[in-house]
């Protein structure tokens, strides 16, 4: 059998189609600031049989609808897609950002699983109807698969969320992140072993034997492998091409991995994950590789596959609104109470501990990628993958908001020392108040991808119309923006510099105050903060003798 | 019909072995300066039924050779990686250089493809049973076959080999990739009208009405989408997000030019080509987004489609030396006195127009693509198809050496005036002689892709044993260095500076000359040619009062 010239054409278009009604919907959502995928899923309902395939069935009888030749060609594709998405999810773990977040993070991903997986399995242990289980299903492997399903939390669009919300370099940032990758990674082996119990002996191998290999897989990967590919990479790069031979490599290791835990009887985007952890991992593997293949694969491949969610389900005529709303009920309960007892008991306060349940909520991608195998394997029917679609949609799209409130909420406590960041600081040699605050709005801009020539129109403009000179050798420039969290980058200046200070003196530290424009109280509280910490004559000066900026940091958060 | 767990296992493991062993032996060939798609295709040589196929027919009749499912999603995969490939091939063309480089590229391109279509067509359909016609083929659709294999040249392996030979952005290296691109189009526009005439009518659409679309296609490509696509770029990137939105676009373009291509009659990937070459002529392309398509497509994609090419076919069984020796002999007869015979005419030297020939000569990938099309459509036998993979990598192994040596017994006849360019000229400042060649080399460096260091050492080295300051105000510091062809670097110091000069005057012309270290005698020459164009003692001065690069080199080629 082979694809004929017809097929060839369907399958061609059908690949162009999609990609374009993935993007043009996406771009028209981003512009609400709804992610990308978001769109990708809807132009997949919109051009499969819920849409297009009631409005115009003859052409949906021709198009997008395959059989035969072309259907299998697009599984091909699918799978190679969904593998590479996995193989770059892993890509994206830091397992050293996990270690150092220690203990909080631990509880917080602890939590995050346990809760919400007792919370899903209780649920649909006793009431099983309720969630739409099928009378063929095994009932015990539906009220695992659910716990897993609500205990998911989806890394990448955690991580967009805390870029739009200028919190991802921050340390409750840091956090989210860290608990989120366990997360990740505890929830995927549990899947795994859920997927592998329900095939029983189809893969020819006895479930113990499954486990067995998936545990060795799992050990030999993380600590083996990783080690060796970060040991090895320097070497590998000086004698392959760059950046072939690396990429060529990784998507190598990857397809491998992928392979293998399918033949041990465990989903393949397992071990693209796996091992795109252990890669990803590497402090050699250069920023240009992995934008190289995570741009190919998060435009190109990755748009295919969730295009292809909505050609599979009518969304209408398997929506059902008791078994949605139970699974977001569940899903938000599940989170925002686990991860935030987690962060609480932690020993943050409770504002914050909202806002990151709230954060580890997404479910994004991730769920939708599970809900789609489980429902290929034929572990859930049609209604229960929509639901589960629709609550990984809720759950991302509630989670940018929500976490914005609690964090405001939280942050009316800021203060100048919890702003501080080594790599806010900076050492400069300008020598008049204009160059030094350009220089400042750059480096802030640069660090939280602002308009630079915006910060510094507002700041300046601020600054004509009375200068922020201040006493005892400060100087605090500020300007309000359109901005989701307060930024603050500190000059210190050696040599000092005329600011038209109120008692006269030159200036020595010089903070850019950057505060969102809908707080006007966060601004004057900052402003009063900063000023108190120098309120000694000689603070500013002595921080000018600091040989780096760990050592500004130290001495600031030792002023009183 | 779908993929079984069993198919997934083979096809990822494949996909892996594949890209494994195709990349394994194309960096070991590349030590020895081969191209890494030899490597590809030797993969499937050993991967296929040549070589383990042979040793190992167990393995082999499970794995790398499929049927059913498998087969038809390997080929679902080779289908986008051939129209991707033609796509990025595309992208390079560059039409604005074409006309540029106008009278003699012309002539170049359109001698290499007539001669050479003519001596093949000729032979084809004289001796087609010499050639390995089969009984049941078309005798004059052979005959137009072979004609277009023979006048078909590799874009991406020549410009591979002109950078090897660091006369990439020589005006020969210009004239060469311009008419190489040229030819490219025109070869491939010949081969869809055969590939549509012996289609007949099986796309269901008439032979004339296939001719006339893609007559309308390729004028509104090249035409209206082109000059649309540049226009909209920069606005486009506006409003989305970059990358993605751009290679989103690309690729739907290439896909859905593909499919229309397909669906008139003509193969998907000439439409893939042409909407290529519309787009790469952009001005407004970013450098970085043709670096993540073209590395992902070839460092991922090509590989599994140069690879297939041997599982298809036993090279041993089918091997007949008579029909290779043929195809080789006629390929070189046709290109280098095709291309030769052109250039001559438009007024190149012997040496020179026969470097030409051999530089056009490269078959490579694009044959290769060319062969499989032809003989998956039953157009030749394998013989013949394993006749022109041997031909392809003959043409292209041979190109480098032999543009070298007759480019070399040219240079003979090299003078200052022909290595001028204008982005060779440097207006330095620098008001030390140490801090100037620094500059002269960094920028020497920077031109022709050559260690920096290196450069530096080797030339400050020389200049440490006596200056090389001469008289009438100008310095030409040198050296020999591990190049292939000569490169000359200017700076014009408008205020001058002290060189230790012969007759104490500062100097304002400082030419650097690096040399090939095999050719002595050619740093002599040009030593000398330079130094003679600045006899007048008031040359140098003069030329610091250009206001640009322009102006400087057309003062100097006044000089006499």
């Amino acid at each position: 059998m082979s694809l004929s010239e017809h097929d060839i054409v369907l399958f061609l278009s059908s690949v162009a189609v999609m990609l374009f009604f993935s993007r043009a919907i996406g771009e028209f959502l981003k512009k609400f600031k709804q992610p990308i995928v978001l769109g990708e899923i809807l132009a997949g309902i919109i051009l499969g049989p819920t849409i297009f395939g009631v409005l115009f069935p003859g052409i949906m009888n021709n198009f997008l609808s395959y059989t035969g030749a072309v259907n299998i060609a697009f599984q091909g594709i699918t799978l190679l897609a969904v593998v590479m998405l996995l193989l770059v999810s892993g890509l994206e773990v830091d397992l050293s950002l996990v270690t150092r977040q220690g203990k909080v993070a631990s509880l917080i991903s602890l939590m995050g699983v346990l809760f919400p997986f007792a919370v899903g399995f209780g649920v649909a242990w006793f009431f099983p109807n309720e969630l739409g289980i099928s009378a063929k299903e095994n009932h015990l492997i539906f009220a695992l698969f659910v716990g897993t399903a609500l205990s998911i939390t989806a890394l990448p669009v955690v991580a967009r969320t805390l870029m739009d919300l200028n919190i991802f370099k921050t340390e409750i940032g840091f956090l989210i992140i860290a608990s989120a990758m366990l997360n990740d990674l505890v929830g995927w082996i549990i899947f795994s072993v859920i997927l592998a119990m329900m095939k029983g002996n189809s893969s020819g191998l006895e479930f113990s034997s499954t486990m067995l290999m998936l545990g060795v897989f799992i050990v030999v990967t993380l600590f083996f492998v990783r080690r060796v590919f970060n040991y090895i990479l320097p070497k590998f790069e000086k004698i392959t091409t760059y950046p072939g031979g690396i990429l060529n490599l990784i998507l190598v290791l990857g397809f491998a991995g992928a392979a293998f835990s399918e033949w041990i009887g465990v989903h393949a985007i397992f071990g693209a994950f796996i091992v795109g952890i252990a890669i990803g991992d590497s402090a050699h593997l250069k920023e240009e590789t992995r934008e190289i293949i995570q741009q190919f694969v998060t435009n190109i491949f990755a748009p295919l596959f969730f295009v292809s969610i909505g050609l599979r389900v009518n969304f209408i005529q398997n929506f059902d609104l008791g078994i949605v709303l139970i699974f977001i009920a569940l899903a938000f309960v599940g989170k925002v109470v686990g991860c935030g007892l987690g962060a609480y008991w932690g020993g943050m306060n409770k504002e914050d501990s909202l806002a990151i349940g709230f954060g580890m909520n997404s479910r994004g991608a991730m769920e939708i990628v599970l809900g789609t195998l489980a429902f290929q394997a034929g572990l859930i029917q049609e209604k229960v993958f929509v639901a589960l679609v629709i609550m990984a949609l809720v759950t991302s799209l509630s989670s940018a908001p929500a976490m914005g409130y609690f964090l405001k909420r939280s942050k009316k406590k800021l203060n100048f020392k919890d702003l501080l960041r080594k790599d806010l600081i900076l050492f400069s040699d300008a020598d008049t108040k204009e160059v030094l605050i350009k220089e400042l709005c750059d480096f802030a801009a640069s660090k939280n991808k602002l308009n630079k020539e915006k910060v510094y129109e507002e700041v300046w403009k601020r600054e004509q119309q009375f200068s922020t000179g201040l006493a005892n050798h400060l100087a605090i420039p500020h300007a309000r923006l359109k901005i989701q969290s307060p930024l603050v980058v500190t000059a210190i200046s050696r040599g000092g510099l005329d600011f038209d200070s109120l008692d006269g003196k030159i200036a020595h530290v010089i903070t850019l105050l950057l505060t969102p424009e809908t707080e006007p109280e966060l601004q004057l509280k900052l402003l009063a903060d900063i000023t108190k910490n120098f309120h000694l004559p000689d603070t500013a000066k002595e921080l000018c003798v600091s040989a780096n900026s760990d050592e500004v940091i130290s001495k600031i958060k030792q002023l009183s």
